[in-house]
C-alpha cells in the first residue's frame, strides 16, 4: 500500500492527539501513586458507580459519608502509636510536678527511657498515661500543647516530622473522594483533641469530622470566663465495638466507605457493609517491611488477624502496600 | 420648567426601573418574615461584616459555625416539650408489655392522661420515661418509630403536625446563614435521635449537625449482621453547662453564632460569645400569648431569667416575638 502524504499528516496528527490524551489521562490521575492492579481499580470502580446519576448504585451526596481509621491506615503506628510518643514526653514535661513518678509504674520506666516497659502494661497503662497526660488543661491549652508539639517532635527512626510520615496512596484516596462529593472522617482509636489540631492541615479533615476517643470535660467560668476544663476521666473509647458506637453518635448516618488497618477496625467495616447499596471496604494490609514496616496477625500493636479472614471471606479489598504503592510517604517522591 | 417629550420617556424609564429593584429587592429579603427593626438589622449587619472579605471581622467559611436550641427556639415547647408527647404516646403503646406500670409513677400518672402529674417530677421523671421508652430497639427500628410518630402525631392546641410548628423567621435566618457560608447545628436538650430523623427534611440540618443528649449504644452481631442496641443508660445530658461540652465534642471548634431561649442555653451563649473576633448571640423571647405562648422568668419549662438579665448587660440580642416577627408559623403566611 502506497502512503499518501495526506495520510502521514493524518498519522502524525493521530498520534500527536495519542500522546496528548496520554498525557492528559496521566497528569489527571487522581490515584498517581498507586501501581496499578485490583485495589486502585476498585477505589475506581466504586466510586464511579455511587456518583454516576444513572448507576443503579447512584448514592446522593449527602448520604457519601467514608470513614478513615488514623493509626496504620493514614499514618504509621510503629514502633508505636504516635499518640504514645507524645505521651512520653509529656511525662518527661510534667515529671518536676509529680515527684511520685519516679518510684510509680509505668512512669517511672518512662522516665527511664524504657519505652517497651512503659507500654507492657498494654491498654490499661497506656490510657492511664493518657489520663494523666492529657487532663487538667483547658482545651485551649490542649490545642496549643498539642500543636506546639506536632510541629516539632521527630519520629525515632525516620527523623522526620510526624506529620510528614502520612501515606502518600491514601491523602490521594481523601482527595479523591472529596472530589466525588464525599464527606471524609477519622474513626480513630487515637484522642479526638490530639488529633484535632493538625488533621486539617495534613488531611483537609475539619474538626467536625473527627471521632476519636476522649476524656471528660468540664464547663466552668473562671474569673468570669468560660473555660472547658479537661478531667481524668475517660469519656469514650473509640476502639473495636466503640467505632460504629461513635459513628452513630457523632454523624449519625452509615458511611458507604470504611478504610481501616487492623482488627480494631473490624466492627466499623462490617457496619458499614451491613448498609443498603453498594459498600466498599478496604484493609491497609502492612507488608512492606523496607520502605514502612511489616506486621499482621501476630503483632501486638495494629495487628490484623481476624479482619484478614473476614475480608477474604467478603471479598473487602486488601491493600498490599509493598505491590500496590508507588511510595508511601510524600518525602519519598523527591528522593 | 418645560417637559420634553424625551425626558417623560426617560422618567417614565426611571420609575420602571425604580420598581422592578424594588421588587427584586422584596423578592430576595431574605428574612422576609421579619418586621424592621433592630433583630433583624443586626442579624444582616453581622452576617455582612463576617462574611465581607475586606472586613476586619471577616470570618473564612470553615469557621462560620452557628448553633441553635431547638425547643423553644426553632419550635415550641408548650404546653410542654413536644418530645414528652412522644414519650407519653410510647407510654401508652407499649403499656401492655408493662402491667407494673399501672401502679408505678409516672408512668400511671401518663396511662390515666394526667400529664401534669407525669412531668411534676421534673426532669428527673422525664429521664426515667425517657430511657423507658427511648431504649430496648436497636437505632434503626427507634428510627422508625420517630418517623412514624413525627409524621401523624398532632399538637393538642393547634390540631397540626409538629414539625409544621416551626417559626418560620428562624427558617429564614437557618437558610440566610448557611446561603452564607455558615454550618448550621442544632444543639439541643432534647433527644438526638428523636431530632435526627426529621430535621434534615424540616431545618435542612443534617444528622451529623445535631448534638443533643443520647443514651448509651451497644454494637452488637445479630445472626451475623450487625446493630447498635439502645440501652436505658443515660450517655450525655446536652443541656445547660452540657451545651459547650457537647459542642467542643461534635464540633471542636467553637461557634461564632448562637440562638437559644431560655437559661438551659445560656452556657452556651457564653461560650460563643467568649471567642476572639465578631460574635453574635440571640435570645427568643417568648412575648406572644396569643400567635404563640408568653412566658419568661417564671416559667418552670424554657425559663428566661439569668439569661435576661446576662442579655441586657452583654449586649445580646433579645428578639420580641410579638413585635419583632410578622408571623410565627408558616401556615399563618396562608391564613
Amino acid at each position: 500500500m502506497k502512503i499518501t502524504r495526506t495520510q502521514n499528516i493524518l498519522a502524525a496528527a493521530l498520534v500527536g492527539a495519542l500522546v496528548f490524551i496520554t498525557t492528559i489521562a496521566q497528569a489527571a490521575d487522581p490515584l498517581a501513586s498507586w501501581n496499578d492492579g485490583k485495589a486502585k481499580h476498585s477505589i475506581i470502580e466504586f466510586v464511579g458507580k455511587v456518583t454516576e446519576e444513572s448507576s443503579l448504585d447512584f448514592v446522593p451526596v449527602a448520604e457519601r459519608i467514608a470513614v478513615f481509621d488514623n493509626d496504620g491506615t493514614l499514618w504509621p503506628e510503629q514502633p508505636m502509636y504516635f499518640q504514645a510518643f507524645f505521651i512520653f514526653d509529656r511525662i518527661k514535661q510534667l515529671a518536676p510536678q509529680h515527684p511520685e513518678w519516679k518510684t510509680k509504674e509505668p512512669f517511672s520506666s518512662v522516665l527511664k527511657g524504657d519505652l517497651k516497659s512503659a507500654i507492657a502494661g498494654g491498654e490499661h497503662a497506656l490510657i492511664e498515661m493518657a489520663m494523666a497526660t492529657h487532663a487538667g488543661t483547658t482545651t485551649e491549652e490542649f490545642e496549643k500543647i498539642v500543636t506546639d508539639w506536632i510541629t516539632t517532635a521527630k519520629h525515632p527512626k525516620t527523623g522526620r516530622l510526624f506529620t510528614e510520615m502520612v501515606y502518600q496512596p491514601m491523602l490521594e484516596v481523601l482527595t479523591y473522594l472529596r472530589a466525588n462529593g464525599f464527606k471524609t472522617y477519622i474513626v480513630s482509636g487515637g484522642g479526638i483533641e490530639f488529633m484535632r489540631p493538625w488533621a486539617e492541615r495534613v488531611y483537609g479533615i475539619p474538626p467536625e469530622q473527627i471521632i476519636g476517643s476522649s476524656i471528660k470535660t468540664k464547663f466552668e467560668l473562671r474569673d468570669g470566663k468560660p473555660v472547658l476544663v479537661r478531667l481524668p476521666q475517660m469519656n469514650f473509647v473509640d476502639d473495636k465495638a466503640g467505632k460504629p458506637v461513635g459513628i452513630q453518635m457523632h454523624i449519625g448516618r452509615r458511611p458507604i466507605a470504611a478504610f481501616g488497618n487492623s482488627d480494631g477496625d473490624l466492627q466499623m467495616l462490617q457496619w458499614t457493609a451491613a448498609g443498603k447499596g453498594a459498600r466498599f471496604c478496604l484493609y491497609v494490609h502492612h507488608t512492606d517491611a523496607e520502605r514502612e514496616w511489616a506486621y499482621d496477625r501476630t503483632s501486638s500493636i495494629g495487628r490484623l488477624n481476624k479482619g484478614l479472614d473476614e475480608a477474604k471471606a467478603k471479598g473487602w479489598k486488601v491493600v498490599d502496600m509493598k505491590k500496590d504503592w508507588k511510595l508511601v510517604f510524600p518525602f519519598q517522591k523527591s528522593e
